[in-house]
């Protein structure tokens, strides 16, 4: 049952960035090769990274399952902005949900391989980020995880609570995961509406050069 | 035969990069050990992670030959240069048939390790597309594959009639090969003469935020 | 006793680049654990792409001593910036230092693997150049290395000569360190103090496109 979840997990993280990367991209104008290119590599970038770093089969060779449900995504998307223009909310909203399903999965693969717990956050941190700021370079646009919103703040949080809850709390495995999804979404969400910044405790500077 | 077929693809292809990426890093001014790091990464790019993704060794690591190539095509192209200014065409046509060469090498290695035929086009448009997407990135150029020609269209259509014809005719292995390569270049070269576009069934936004 | 230079310079070369990334994305402004992110990517960022095309494992998933570097160097840079706001010169010379130390680790990784010495040459500049440019992609700077500084020379040029003397003088290898270390050093900073450019022997164009 626990493998089922996981399973269920990695079907909504997957669809949750493909939506994403194809927004994304079609409102950069890109023909629809473009869009389908850009939701590909928003929804496999991070974990691909993953897989390379733990020197283990890359998730999307060998099955066929995730190219499949990319593409049918994709088609989707195309499809349904053409009746549908604003949708902003959703977008953002599939874009969070990505970003907690794929930071659970990433912890999770490095306890797997056996990892200390802080190398875990950082896979987990990667396979959460790592496709949207890819996404984010190939359309040219400043890499919104480093600027504006707190994302990578809500994908490590989540993260370090979900390794303390699943290791220190009697709570069922599953119970912990979804937990944690909902947190980080909730704390991407509540910091997009009222527009929490983490406070700098260093000074500014102007100049650009290093 | 068929081996030393295969080999002249990659040293085709090899070049026909290299020189891309030298003219891309001349145009903007680098100096000759930023234009030789440019034609490099062009040329290997795709390769490197198609090799990484499969998880077999990187190719230009164990043997001088690529290394080689991408030397002296590169110092060939600096002198050339100085002789020559108006290298448009040419330069277009070194891109394309890199692009062709590279994506059937791209899916033969995919065939070899035995992947589905889809996975295959994608490690083939990876091995086209790549290279050319990092030499554009660390150019701070919009990656021009994404924008304005039928580039990565015709790496997807063309391999997918080769996984086809290979698949399906009685033709010789490398009359295939000839055949699609020629496909590409083709589809590329006209789609830029008649400015051919990809239609867009989806509307157009204006705002670029997410 | 060589192993324990070796491990001198890794922590070196690490703290070096994880002010380096640390000061360049304070200058951008970003909260706290973005500051975090890109001062994990500039340090691990060349070493890792390295240790992907040796496929041995990344340095830094099996000990924790890379990571907690960067954590607590990334720290004190937010700590001390508050402080001391002007730190060009200081960040100059990490950055400097960096390049030298991580440039002679790729060449002895690639040395180790038994791989050609000018194979072991371009993973040695990967490795040094590697991390910084990831930075100035990820926070939206041309790379610097392809533009105004003798940078990826310096790291070319001192590594060759790392080669040269360790196989045709008879000095030990930890003294062959030291030098092309400081070496590598010297040669940046002359470059910048006193504007040396390489002279480029092809023609300028000013159009941009391909």
């Amino acid at each position: 049952m626990h493998e089922q979840f996981n399973l269920i997990i990695e079907i909504l993280g997957t669809i949750s960035f493909a939506m994403s990367g194809s927004f994304a991209a079609m409102q950069k104008r890109l023909d629809p090769f473009g869009v389908l290119i850009i939701a590909f590599v928003t929804s496999v970038g991070g974990g691909t990274v993953r897989d390379l770093l733990l020197d283990v089969p890359v998730f999307w060779m060998t099955d066929m399952m995730t190219c499949s449900l990319i593409f049918f995504t994709c088609l989707f998307s195309m499809i349904f902005k053409s009746i549908e223009k604003n949708f902003k909310v959703t977008l953002f909203i599939f874009d969070s949900f990505g970003l907690g399903l794929f930071t659970i999965i990433g912890i999770q693969k490095g306890l797997t391989a056996g990892l200390h717990p802080l190398i875990c956050l950082t896979l987990g941190t990667i396979t959460g980020c790592f496709g949207g700021i890819i996404r984010d370079i190939l359309l040219n646009r400043i890499p919104l995880i480093f600027r504006k919103e707190i994302y990578a703040t809500a994908c490590i949080v989540g993260g370090g609570i979900f390794l303390l809850m699943s290791k220190f709390t009697g709570l069922s495995y599953t119970l912990v995961q979804i937990f944690t999804i909902i947190l980080i979404v909730t704390i991407r969400t509540l910091a997009v509406k009222y527009h929490w910044r983490i406070p700098k405790f260093y000074g500014y500077e102007n100049n650009d050069e290093m």
